[in-house]
């Protein structure tokens, strides 16, 4: 049976700070990005999130991030390599003890933010990241933006991977995605990103902002659930994933 | 054949904020106590303080503190008890992570400063750490001020408990620290240090502040690094084991 | 004409993450409690605010906090106290000067969270926090709890003060109020809330927990906005104010 | 009489993490840039270190930075750029409070590590820069690197400026700096250093690195005093300008 796996970001709070929908998301994704506290969540709230996603069966991943809580995580920040490793290290062992008290375990990483950005094509920062989770744990999977370098720098290293793909994001002809800063970056239509999410789930090409045909591998589908309007997309993604016969599943 | 545990305080440095001696005390503990980032330490300062410490089969204990860099974690402050836990969980679990990597592993947990102090007699806070450590590995053990309330608390709730004394610092009739606010509370001599070191691994009563002999469980005996004296002080500690046939190990 | 002051903590969030209702709330209250960055707010966020206060007229005071983002400023800390002085005083002169960018002023201090529940009975972290704001400038007003002897040590001090009162909680016949942690400690309608406001302005006695008459000094009431039932009963308020012929005013 | 002013980075210690030797320094240079809590420095440690200064008569700076207390403030942040305003506002505003307590003023303004080497020539962070101190006071001066652009956008901006300079780095042709990655860009002889001091003070030009003449306008000569050798330079330094009649002022 065709399948497709969805992965949220969550366990976002930090302390008094609240993020979030997460107790409804857990209910539609499989796959749950949880932040390490580095640029989002703290230990509490990571350990509920933990406890919440093995209730719901939900894959456990590692959201790692820049240490930037004032900046979320969005900012580029010019690391020195090895503190970039020791912290992504630090960070995924931190989850990992969440998960085996938890009686779970942590199965992918998926960097946050600049991070994530940086690493999809940065050699020097996607080494360093990739070098963390070898110490960590050499079976980590690392999700990582479809089409990007770092997928293959990831599989050179031993590790898997996991194309990732976004069903509210255009993207160009190439499978690259329409930067955030330019028109028609983001759909608008609920219609249109189900469709796309669709097809990602059914190996079929997407429309590319500029008309044509573009095929992106999509091992998951990125949603959000930090508004009534994210939540109502998930679950009309599902429904449509559903009556075309399409389980999802991590 | 005799033989006690020499403790100290290591990994303390953050970032481009350098403390303590970390590459000699090395070679002359047998325990290194490795601060977790809450109170002081960084990701990379951990890992190599980390391999530092099992190049010299020092055996590693997570120093877990309060969340307060600014202050060091030497302020009590009122924390939520669930979130304790989850700190304490968390900080155990990025050490963790560390000492796999390095093939080694996490043997016990000293906690620091203020919450060394509040759960060796506030059994709230007590058992929040306690969970935190369960949680972690139910094998850790709790190393504890000798004397003190929270290592029988550790044993009723499964942990195995390792009784720390101090070389330096003045007891009471009743084995407990003379306040440092007191004067007399250190012993601003050597010689009185090393004779009570000595006294610690012998088995043998020490003489408390007011002349009285005064018998402490000692399975370890803190020292310190972070100054020349300091430093000078563990070696003569050290000599004086030796002299008299007693091995120093974990 | 009678009137009463209703002030609010505003300029919480921090980076991503929000709290509050700001633009909403500046409209109803007189006195803008900002965060100044130690238990929540941020550079930006005040600045921002402290803009938008003064579009609206309303008074400024620096919500001075632990810091302790973390804990919100909402566990007790045992403060160093020449820090915890230094530390008020850093709060305020930011806030100082995102006033005077914004051709306006700091008029008074009103402590956040754990930090003023201590400094209403502890006059070690009192003083502390006087010493901090006559250092920054002895025209600044201290805003405490009705009835508490902050109020008295400020004034001794040559500190104005404001006593401030909630609506929404019981006292207790001696003008204390109603620990949180016991039942009947939060009106839970709007009416009494109203009714107890009324009365604070009006300078009467309100109804204490056991049904006895109480006078607490109302210079200023404090109300919430970080929910639409807050908002809502804020409304309430300064209708009921309104329609008895009281101004709202700083 | 010609004179010359002597810079140094000073307050960036941090609760238990000690930096410097703050007290001797202070008694050689006269211009301090005192550290303002985002990359290093606590309110305590800038308060204290502002008393020193005012007694020791050295002009104060705000040595302002990105907020990364981790990397020190030595790392490129991306950052937004109305938050990198309010936060030197923010900065500037608590020192100017610690200024105003102890009967002094902030005079000037010195970005730290990488926010200085990126506004030298990056006109974004620069404007915010700019921006952010004209709203705290108009009259603040910028230090800056010699010869580069922020200069020059400073003067555009109505702010007066200080062109600093370094004794013990290397310059190229152009007047700029040899880059610390290159072999020469230190000058390891106390004596090349001095005497490029003395000619900075002199206003004569240097030899730059491929042996040719370069002018470069010096109106302070940044020094150092966080180790043993670094206060031995700045005697010497001290020494040699007193020799040849120069005066050291700010």
């Amino acid at each position: 049976m065709t399948s497709i796996d969805l992965n949220c970001d969550l366990g976002e709070s930090f302390g008094n700070f609240h993020i979030g929908n997460d107790e409804e998301v857990l209910g539609l994704v499989t796959s749950a990005n949880i932040a390490t506290g580095f640029h989002a969540g703290d230990p509490l709230v990571m350990l509920t999130t933990v406890r919440r996603a093995k209730e719901n069966s939900v894959r456990i991943g590692a959201h790692v991030g820049y240490r930037d809580l004032p900046g979320f995580g969005r900012r580029f920040i010019d690391y020195d390599l090895d503190q970039l490793t020791a912290e992504v290290l630090y960070q995924i062992g931190a989850l990992q003890a969440a998960c085996r008290a938890t009686g779970t375990e942590v199965e992918y990483v998926k960097p946050h933010g600049a991070l994530y950005n940086r690493i999809a094509r940065d050699a020097k920062q996607a080494q360093a990241v990739i070098a963390g989770m070898k110490l960590a744990d050499p079976q980590l999977a690392l999700m990582g933006l479809a089409g990007s370098p770092v997928l293959g720098w990831a599989e050179e290293a031993g590790l898997p991977t996991i194309s990732e793909t976004f069903a509210d994001r255009a993207y160009e002809k190439d499978g690259s995605l329409v930067p955030r800063s330019q028109p028609g970056a983001i759909h608008d239509s609920d219609e249109k990103a189900t469709e796309q999410a669709l097809n990602f789930a059914l190996d079929k090409p997407i429309t590319a902002v500029d008309g044509s045909d573009v095929q992106v591998v999509a091992d998951s589908i990125c949603v959000h659930g930090d508004n009534p309007h994210a939540l109502h997309l998930v679950r009309a993604i599902r429904d449509t994933l559903s009556h075309n016969g399409i389980a999802v599943s991590s």
